[in-house]
């Protein structure tokens, strides 16, 4: 593997094919061509193959990639083959929202801390039963329980305070719903959630609904062809 | 402007140009290079320059891009000239989280209508003042308010009844929090909110630490470099 440095563009991209090759091997399919791949869900082919490429050479000629090796491979490289430990701080409506939201604890991932200083939240159960706990103990109960990830969901005041706080109890990895730019330390990572971006996604598609359009028509001509030819959906 | 399909990628990728620029702007550099753009932000040069060229040639040889003329180029490609009016159906945890995001509210956007069918939420107004109103008359106030956009912050099982009601409606785009995948009419948009993605994100980071490492520090000298030379950060 390379050195040079990968951006977050790269990895979702990388997310996204795992999510591809997810739902291929649920349906029963063994190889899949990069081409086949962009057909079916609206990539670009010449990136999967640019963004695989760059992390070894997974691809055999005439065969495509082999679905559930090329997933495992994935997983690998994302760090996924560990379930990461997760606390949420903040339980407001977002919070709440984030602990019990699904997609969080499929394997990979695992809330298993909840912190508000809010004594009116504090003692309170979430839907699963996981009891939220004062934040005054953040940083021992994030080395005891080996937590990884933090989720801030506190108003913008106070995340550059929580920021701080987690950062000295060794998290090195922090996704931020506070509407607010944070300054970690060099080693840190802090990932913000922009909700904004999937909003303007919409706007374009809006402006420009032809591209949908042909876009429907084009898949439609590439699914028929396939079905057609035998192929590869 | 070339008619062939864009992806969601491309589009997110124009969004994030979007908020450097903003961000360029307020700064108050005039003009700026894909390269120094690249280095500022952590992103690709050579994939700001073919994004860019892929919708018209904004770029002068010798100069850059002027930060301003491509900053509006950019909203009007992305759709954002006009405010888009938006409904949220669900007032659960996030639909209230969602109801109360500042991003969701500053300019380009404007959240107008929010639904649900508990009775007990009926009548609730946010802390911004809004009223939830019953889901009965949805298909009435989606024409009347002028709403483009309808985030769906449902349970999944209610989502799919949710979208074909809005469809009827004539929205013809959809942000969908519900975690399960909708199948939309041909001309009708829906754009699933996977977290999952941040946190994977987050995951690569951990498994890789390295890659950040050295980003920070080619980030330093670059920015060393600059300041040397009076040039764009």
């Amino acid at each position: 593997m390379k050195t040079e440095k990968i951006s977050e563009l790269t990895t979702n991209r990388l997310s996204i094919y795992l999510r591809c090759l997810n739902e291929l091997e649920a349906s029963g399919v063994e190889t899949v061509s990069s081409q086949a791949m962009a057909d079916q869900f609206n990539l670009n082919s010449a990136q999967i193959r640019k963004d695989l490429a760059y992390f070894g050479e997974f691809g055999v000629r005439g065969v495509g990639y082999y679905v559930e090796e090329l997933r495992l491979h994935l997983m690998k490289i994302l760090g996924l083959t560990e379930t990461r430990r997760v606390a949420i701080i903040g339980l407001g409506n977002l919070g709440m929202a984030l602990a019990n939201y699904q997609g969080f604890n499929q394997g990979d991932f695992e809330i298993v801390a909840l912190f508000d200083d809010d004594p009116a939240k504090i003692g309170v159960r979430t839907r699963s039963g996981m009891e939220i706990q004062g934040a005054q103990n953040i940083g021992e109960i994030i080395e005891s329980e080996g937590i990884e990830i933090v989720i801030i969901a506190v108003p913008a005041t106070a995340a550059e305070r929580v920021l701080e706080q987690v950062t000295e109890a060794g998290v090195r990895a922090v996704l931020n719903f506070a509407p607010v730019h944070l300054n970690p330390r060099p080693g840190v990572k802090v990932k913000n959630v922009d909700l904004t971006i999937s909003l303007e996604s919409l706007s374009y598609f809006l402006a420009n609904p032809s591209d949908e359009a042909l876009n429907v028509h084009y898949r439609e001509f590439l699914r028929q062809e396939a079905s057609n030819n035998g192929a590869l959906g």
